[in-house]
């Protein structure tokens, strides 16, 4: 070994200087952050990933030489300097390197840059494309560095509360099998298997089962997993899952395990600490809040005013399924064409709603609703006794068929608290929502199918309702949300075979179908399959709710674009006839 | 929630009862793996992935219907039973629960079993197909249970180690772009950009460089890899790499780091300490080794025998480059029938010697040789002297022409080593190999290409050297051998934008052909990019020896035949018309 070797590049990173290293003799390696320049003063801003550390070159102190070549740097250089911490003239208590500086009496430039497409600061003026582009120059920036480092937090600490609780991570295969069922899978040619193609893994779920099988016990894995979707905003074609199972497990184990794991998460990453979960059912969530994933960190619960709204000349309510509706606190301060606004908007096909009906709850006591013609003051504080209004606040309803006017009046829920900022990206509330129905009747179609996947567990008291009220058929299967974002969902397996045959029948898959699809796991049931269930969460999105963005892209290194391309690298690409040739393939014309 | 949620399956896993929990009321689950049925009185023992725990069935103790519905029980049923923890009669203090046992009361079978198509005990009497086949019940076996704890174990030790040294795990893309550079690549057809493909990452190389770029300073990954080769036995077409990069870094920085890896998990997981690790360069493995990855747990390293044996009238010793040969300690008692096998087996033309030339050193103090003819007592007494070989011991000799010699004498000393049975699985050997050429002459295209890939720095003295004498440069790259096994290997990278086109230039690549591979890096390297280098482990290799074993199959959870081919679940396997349509591919005639 020659002594080269042993030369280094620093002996602090940029971040750890302080008072406690005044006169130390350092050095220091980064990028040029800022240069501001007094002629015979020079200070230099030098980045790394720990911090930023500023240099000071001085013409009574630094050489002749140092300060010519400093006064050659640029933006985004990467350099290498020795010299002196000393005390700052003017502190900065905004950074933590902030009370002292180096004043630099080496100066190496370890590779020039030209000058980058956008700024390298925190707001940047890079949009979306140029910043995807040049990927490695936007993870310099903090936003995005520090949410790749929050998602190394959230790993490594899911691992270490899985590890502790005898959880083992198992790795499972990415060349697996094609099975039509669920999003349309990405496709590997074989070469040595010509005419024979693998399937990227959509998720782990038949070898997690497969593991409970082979005794595992506690399985868990941080996977990526792949879905040939077209892609809707911000959904990646390869994403990533905390993926896990469990055998000897009834649904209560599952909920506290995960329940404990995101609390650890949240109090080992972020420091808050997480009360105990609610839970609602699949159906009180409907009804509640016209969707199976509410946010709480809002009001503006459903209230049901059939039997205070149907008993006058009102049509439209009376040949309504439904009426039904939610306060905004202070809501009646707003105005009439901000009314006309939300009015509008529920009216756009995408909501389909025929209009929106309000009563204000005046300051004076009286009520002012869009419905006047119909109801008198009476009904009116009837609707506000029952909804529990106050003055000052506004009664929005919705009316029409029950399922659809839930899901417009859940739309507008989000919209309002969208539209008054009631979405504190600093508070967290979960919730766990259960008792999802079994099944999903399929109009285009016209069959049922799995509302999670086909392994899951029936409650065993709606066994006998498979055949004959499907519909009515509730499962032991769970979604974790939170602020309003499903970020895991899971279920009981069916571990008895004829259960599984019972749900392939109910979905319409023949026995061939279900055994060339599924034969590995039906086979693997025959030989002592455990009771068993599990849960998966989203890790990017779980990342990005934690990280106070919902952006995901911004919590993944190298994400794709909405045509799932990597406009960085340039993917994906054509490939040479020759590759082609030797997986047997062409292109059709 | 209903009262049943709240149902446990067991209060105790099966390997967790002691003496200490007699008279306990317990509740276990798990799988039958033995029974034995006195009539009066019935055994079962109850295994989980924790242990195993004796239950018994008593006429005079447990009711009429548990033990009736016990004589129905078959191997690798899954039950559940509550009892009493009681002391038993003849103890087995070789397994942990061996002290007492559960008096059943109570039994209920949770899923029966067909009788297993092989023993799921230590030495199972299935053959690799079989086991393969029904690989999650292989996993049930011991042996292969423990290897993937022993995996977990493993990969979470790494991931505990780096983030302690401030690495970041990051995730980079699975869906690449295709390079011709290096193995085969493994395709994936893009629906949505027709014709075009993704590639499946080789290593994740080029985003972790520009991972350094971004500034990240210390990136790791545990990460699932793709090579598309003709699968030599124990190869896998996935498998897995602790992949890692660090920023402003000389050699000695990253041998230092990670020598420091090894040591932390052979002490965290085996209890092993590991002494500082040998470094031997490139040149010095192959001359005393005959090869880079040398196994240090046993000697006959080399003695070059030229100058005592090119002074005679032997002329296949005198018209060779080398005559290099190894002692063999008590080698003497090697029969003639045995070197006769030696000789024979370097003869085979996969070694291709011409012969093998011996001297047993024998007890009385004399020398007998293979060349007697030619040599005399003295001149043997030479050959002992410079080898340092002792009485009892033979020395093997080999001559021809040097590279070719060094290689056929290094495979004889595993050959050898392999027959004397010198390779303890309990000892392990690690070292450094440094100093590797940078470029490596390939005899069937006539050029050079890289011995480990484009971005390795030639060591910064050798610079000039690449264009006038481009075998003799060597490069700042790096393996970590063990137990004859590369087990990791890296480089300190490029990070000069002329240097890496020079080494382009060398590798016969046109800049058309650079842009379009790694322009993207390229294009990075203008940015300001960092001095930087890095390892890559094995993880499955590494896990292997670990586990005192070779077969890396037998470490992997599901792993994938000579063929590239998953058997458990049949795949790869033809896909439906339509899909292949979707992706505007058919298959050629």
């Amino acid at each position: 070994m020659c002594a080269e070797q042993y030369l280094m590049y620093r002996t602090h990173n940029c971040g750890e200087l302080r008072n406690s290293d005044l006169t130390k003799q350092v050095e220091l390696s980064g990028w040029v952050q800022k240069i501001r320049d007094k002629g015979f003063i020079l200070w230099v801003d030098l980045r790394d990933r720990y911090g930023i550390t500023q240099l000071i070159f001085d013409q009574e102190r630094t050489s002749k030489e140092v300060i010519e070549l400093a006064k050659t740097l640029g933006r985004e250089f990467v350099i290498n300097i020795k010299g002196t911490v000393i005390e700052r003239a003017s502190k900065n208590l905004l950074i933590e390197t902030g009370e002292i500086e180096v004043l630099v009496s080496d100066l190496k430039i370890l590779n020039a840059s030209k000058t980058p497409p956008f700024t390298i600061e925190n707001e940047s003026d890079g949009g979306e494309e140029l910043r995807m582009k040049y990927r490695y120059l936007d993870i310099r920036r903090n936003p995005i560095k520090d949410n790749l480092i929050l998602r190394h937090n959230i790993t490594q600490e899911v691992r270490k509360y899985l590890s502790d609780n005898s959880f083992i991570e198992v790795e499972t295969p990415y060349l697996i099998k094609s099975t039509p069922e669920g999003a349309r899978d990405f496709v590997v040619p074989s070469r040595m298997n010509s005419g024979e193609f693998y399937a990227l893994p959509q998720s782990p779920q038949t070898f997690k089962q497969l593991l409970m099988v082979a005794g595992m016990d506690k399985y868990f894995q941080i996977v990526k997993c792949f879905r040939d979707e077209d892609l809707r905003a911000d959904r990646q074609p390869e994403f990533t899952q905390i993926d896990c199972e469990m055998a000897f497990v009834k649904q209560q184990n599952i909920l506290d395990t995960f329940e404990n794991l995101v609390k650890h998460l949240f109090l080992n990453v972020k420091q808050i600490k997480l009360d105990k979960f609610p839970v609602m059912t699949y159906d009180q969530a409907i009804e509640k809040y016209g969707t199976d994933k509410p946010d709480l960190r809002y009001g503006m619960t459903f209230i049901e005013l059939n039997e205070v709204a149907k008993h006058k000349d009102f049509n439209v309510f009376n040949k309504s399924e439904l009426v039904v509706g939610f306060i905004i606190k202070g809501g009646d301060s707003l105005t009439r064409k901000e009314i006309d606004k939300y009015t509008e908007w529920v009216k756009r096909p995408q909501i389909g709603a025929g209009g929106l009906a309000y009563m204000r709850l005046q300051d004076d006591g009286s009520y002012k609703s869009s419905v006047d013609k119909f109801y008198d003051q009476s009904d009116l504080a009837n609707w506000a006794k029952i909804s529990g209004g106050e003055k000052g606040d506004i009664l929005f309803i919705l009316s029409g068929e029950k399922d659809k006017v839930r899901t417009q009046l859940g739309a507008l829920r989000v919209h309002v608290a969208n539209e008054l900022n009631l979405k504190d990206s600093n508070v967290f509330k979960p919730l766990w929502v259960v008792d999802f129905p079994l099944l999903q009747w399929d109009e285009e179609t016209k069959t049922f199918h799995a509302m999670h996947h086909p392994f899951t567990s029936p409650k065993s008291k709606h066994i006998d309702l498979i055949n004959t009220e499907p519909a009515a058929v509730r499962a032991d299967a769970y979604d974790l949300v939170l602020n309003g974002n499903e970020i895991g969902g899971g279920s009981i397996r069916i571990h008895d075979k004829e259960i599984q045959q019972k749900m392939f029948d109910c979905l319409g898959f023949t026995k061939e179908e279900a055994k060339k699809q599924f034969g590995f796991l039906m086979n693997a049931f025959e030989y002592g399959a455990p009771p068993h269930g599990g849960i998966a969460f989203g890790l990017d999105r779980l990342v990005a709710i934690m990280g106070g963005n919902e952006i995901i892209r911004d919590f993944i290194a190298f994400p794709k674009n909405n045509s799932g391309r990597d406009v960085m690298i340039d993917s994906p690409s054509p490939v040479s006839e020759e590759q082609l040739k030797e997986i047997n393939l062409k292109t059709r014309q």
